[in-house]
């Protein structure tokens, strides 16, 4: 005896999240089905609507609601800076640390040949025009520290550095609050080369 | 900068699944923001419509959504045996084995003095009057084997044995695939105590 067929619709459209296996998605879903009608309808009604409710932006790619992009508003911001991240998600990561307040250009994604994603799919056209558009100063890579991360960072070193822009990445190291004997080796190495002065 | 609001709405609900953090929905988020509209109305529908589709059985508990509840047909299922489980979910975690064939009891919850959930919200009753509905010969409890399933079982087995049921509890021991030195030593101890002729 499986599943109604309501219930198996249900469980597959929760498989669909990123990392949810079976198990996990019929979890979710016994939990659904014991939610009031009036958490249902809303969480219904808002994936109907999240498409529309969130705009774009044409130039930096973050989500938003208001009437303009906040994040590439140059009243606010230092235009001086721009900061690649590979995902629109991680701007609003950067954005909770409050580190930083120059623009953000989100690429569509990293150099991964497995992936079949090359350096054409990287749009560079568009990130050149702004930054002569805004006269940049430093493009901050803010790319994950992974193969993939490595590869496209330094493909756009290789591209920017001539042009006279400065080009920095994030730092790699120990996270904080780690412990040393958790860390692996690739890490330790990093963290080691890259020491800085007490 | 925070999330647009819909957004911030969005993750709130998808924190309400269990086990899922403020990360991990964030995660959810951006991936269903960027689902194709026909999935996403297709699965706000679906949770529009999900209570209506599924029946809950008054006798068992489970859910269906047939004419009548697969579980309690009499003409299938041995009605000699009864099977307790703590949750609805769980009759159909059975039934994927196959290896059951006898009808189900869903009792609301395991007794957990933590949580304030005692022997009368188990409601026995309701148990006691299938029991003696169907002249049951073997009650079956497939409970969680925690302290609170542990509880639970000592409760059930000490109010039905003097009715003369046969009582039995699922078998507790190594997992399928396990290796020795990966299991804890509660789970080991039981595995050995309970050990059986080759």
């Amino acid at each position: 005896m499986s599943y109604p067929l309501a219930l198996q619709k249900l469980i597959s459209f929760l498989r669909k999240f990123p990392g949810v296996g079976k198990k996990t998605a019929e979890r979710f879903a016994f939990q659904i089905i014991y939610w009031k009608d009036l958490d249902l309808t809303a969480f219904a009604e808002l994936l109907k609507s999240i498409k529309k409710d969130l705009i774009t932006c044409s130039t930096c790619k973050a989500l938003y609601d208001k009437a303009r992009c906040p994040f590439c508003d140059l009243d606010i911001r230092d235009s001086n800076l721009l900061c690649v991240v590979a995902s629109p998600k991680d701007i609003f990561t950067l954005e909770a640390t409050g580190i930083y307040n120059g623009l953000y250009h989100a690429i569509p994604g990293l150099l991964s040949p497995v992936d079949h994603f090359g350096p054409s799919d990287l749009h560079f056209n568009e990130l050149k025009e702004r930054l002569s558009r805004h006269e940049t100063k430093e493009v901050i890579l803010a790319l994950d520290s992974t193969i993939e991360g490595d590869a496209t960072a330094l493909f756009l070193k290789k591209e920017l550095e001539p042009a006279g822009i400065r080009v920095s990445r994030l730092a790699m190291g120990m996270p904080l609050g780690s412990s040393l004997d958790f860390l692996d080796e690739g890490t330790l190495t990093r963290a080691f080369s890259s020491r800085l002065p007490v």
